[in-house]
């Protein structure tokens, strides 16, 4: 769901790191999904930064969100201008210490930065999937996470952390797979999408669908659906940002001129930002893998699928140790929200540590530097990490 | 910005009402508008209920939001179905009681129901106006509405009454025309758009401008841009009602099936209703008339434009009573601004009522049947119709 952060280069960095890609060797070869419907080849792009310890027992796997990739922190190249998605969170002596710990990260499948998804070659086709992709579901970009892992050798995790759509991931690893799962951080996060967020999610696939360019998701060899995929971006852009932040950040100050236009140009700050933020978006994000992807994020129900539709019942196999975190001004996923899912964690008798940060920023806060946020993960994980080793 | 509710039958309405129109008769005819433009000639619709009294001291004007019309309350035919948007609150004994007072109410120019605008034949080109058509105001609004008042013979109103957007004609007239506004009444409104909410129109406008029917607003003798406007109105939608509102009228139910489609259908109960009221919308508004009404909307500053900066000084020769209301679950115009415009209107001395109703449905709520909000109304118009009599 979350915004792509762009970070400013930064010195202190774990410097070049490569994208790797890992395509399912192991027969069947192919996943059996909660839709029933099968996929394969299945790729995964990723990422790892620092070091995998002797008894591999330092491993943490992050889980980006709605529009973010493998490429979690780190430079491909040193000439490169921006570092990867987290870097602020991901690096030497940061929140997630590389120096410490082996990060890992996955692009989701259904997604368009390497990993399977609609804009793929369909094998069987030898044609981009488009429509004919499967609809996945947040369950499935869990296994093929965990099929990652088998082939990395890691049979247990420190740590999953992720926020948004990435702390649906997180809380579908404990129940997955609780026996693979030391500790657990949802950030920003929820079990299920409230019918607000369901709605907003709604209006941004009508949008991409509304273009003729769309074409029923056959676009790949012609004119792709900017215009709807960057009204969607829109969209979902308000949502991760605040009335208080865009009070702050925009107000009503007006763009590059001293009085109204008198005509639909942009006029004020925000339109101006909103545009730009659209057409930036649709050079480097697929439109498909936007409908794929918030279908996911709203099929995503904790309490139903694993729960017979008890949030406590959901965590009953569930044996992590959590620190779940929400923001403030967070509307898209609200504080009521993790407290609810803390609450269920705690009837269980789980570990539970829960902080709301106070931040003006919205649902992004959880990717934007704060020094609340980097020390209270950065202490979870050690407190978990010297308890794993006793 | 308002929804338009339909509203069931009512036995207990004013019964049949006619749709009139005026055009302005009087030299020059044509309206110079504040952006420099002229517009001429300017028709307006309007519907009037109720009796003018002998000394015309029972006239109320009501002032619709984005989306309403003239059609206020009662019904143009017996065996209609549906009755004006406001038929709950004007009527006989109703809170704006038409046994007392003569209420009218005219479609905003800019608009698409009978009054000027940008679907209106441009005289000199005998062709609509589309694009060619001039970004008119709040204030051209309410002059418009003034030409009106001449031409009926109404050197005063006992009130002005409308919900956000025509609640921002409610604060105008006020400032614009204070000796001729005893009272005044604006309801979930703000005298100038936040951020968010201007983020909001603009997304919606560029779903409509995205649209290739759209056709730089040039559509009115072909296909005209109905997804990109049912995409604006879904956007709109969404922003009437509130989080809890969505939670208890849809929560996570799905639509006419028991479990997930696994496609792009619309699986919840908050899409099917999304996509009908996009649908239906379209039936009835012209897509060029949101761009103009929600620009028109965002233009809008009252303390830029009338207060030199500051929002007390922008009331300094007002001299009507106010009943201000908000809503605790609308977040489009959240209660805190219309705290910040009664306390402007308090320190220059004025009569002001201000009150917060308990009410989930969002910015919705003005529109909808509630007793306090109809017994505010009541006894507030009584006691200045009282005091106006003295």
């Amino acid at each position: 769901m979350s915004e792509y952060i762009e970070h400013d280069k930064d010195a202190n960095s774990v410097g070049i790191v490569e994208k790797k890609v890992y395509t399912f060797a192991e027969p069947p070869m192919e996943m059996v999904l909660e839709s029933g419907a099968k996929l394969g080849p299945v790729t995964l792009a990723y990422e790892t930064c620092g070091t995998l310890n002797a008894d591999r027992s330092n491993a943490i796997l992050v889980l980006h969100a709605l529009s973010g990739d493998s490429h979690v922190a780190g430079y491909y190249k040193a000439e490169d201008d921006k570092p990867g998605w987290w870097d602020n969170m991901v690096g030497p002596g940061k929140g997630i210490d590389t120096n410490k710990y082996f990060v890992i990260c996955s692009n989701v499948i259904g997604g368009c930065m390497g990993s399977t998804g609609p804009c793929t070659i369909n094998p069987k086709t030898v044609m981009p999937y488009g429509l004919n992709f499967p609809v996945i579901t947040i369950g499935d970009m869990v296994d093929a996470q965990k099929a990652l892992m088998d082939h990395l050798g890691i049979k247990k995790l420190l740590a999953v952390v992720g926020g948004s759509i990435g702390g649906m991931q997180v809380l579908e690893w404990c129940i997955r797979y609780p026996q693979m799962v030391t500790a657990a951080i949802p950030l920003a996060s929820t079990t299920r999408h409230s019918a607000l967020t369901i709605a907003f999610n709604e209006v941004a696939r009508q949008a991409i669908m509304a273009d003729p360019k769309w074409n029923n998701g056959d676009y790949y060899f012609g004119p792709k659906p900017d215009l709807g995929l960057a009204v969607a971006r829109m969209i979902g852009h308000i949502t991760y940002l605040s009335d208080e932040s865009m009070r702050h950040k925009f107000g009503r100050r007006l763009q590059d001129k001293s009085d109204f236009s008198f005509n639909f140009d942009a006029d004020f700050q925000v339109e101006s930002y909103l545009r730009y933020q659209g057409k930036k978006f649709v050079e480097r994000f697929d439109a498909n893998s936007f409908l794929y992807l918030t279908k996911a994020a709203d099929y995503y129900d904790l309490e139903i699928q694993h729960g017979n539709g008890s949030e406590v019942h959901a965590f009953s196999k569930t044996t992590a140790k959590f620190l779940v975190v929400s923001f403030t001004s967070d509307w898209l996923y609200p504080t009521y929200q993790s407290r609810s899912m803390v609450k269920a964690m705690k009837k269980n008798g789980l570990d539970v540590s829960f902080c709301e940060i106070e931040a003006k920023w919205g649902h992004d806060a959880f990717l934007l530097s704060n020094e609340r946020l980097f020390a209270l993960i950065k202490g979870f994980l050690e407190r978990v990490y010297s308890e794993s080793q006793k």
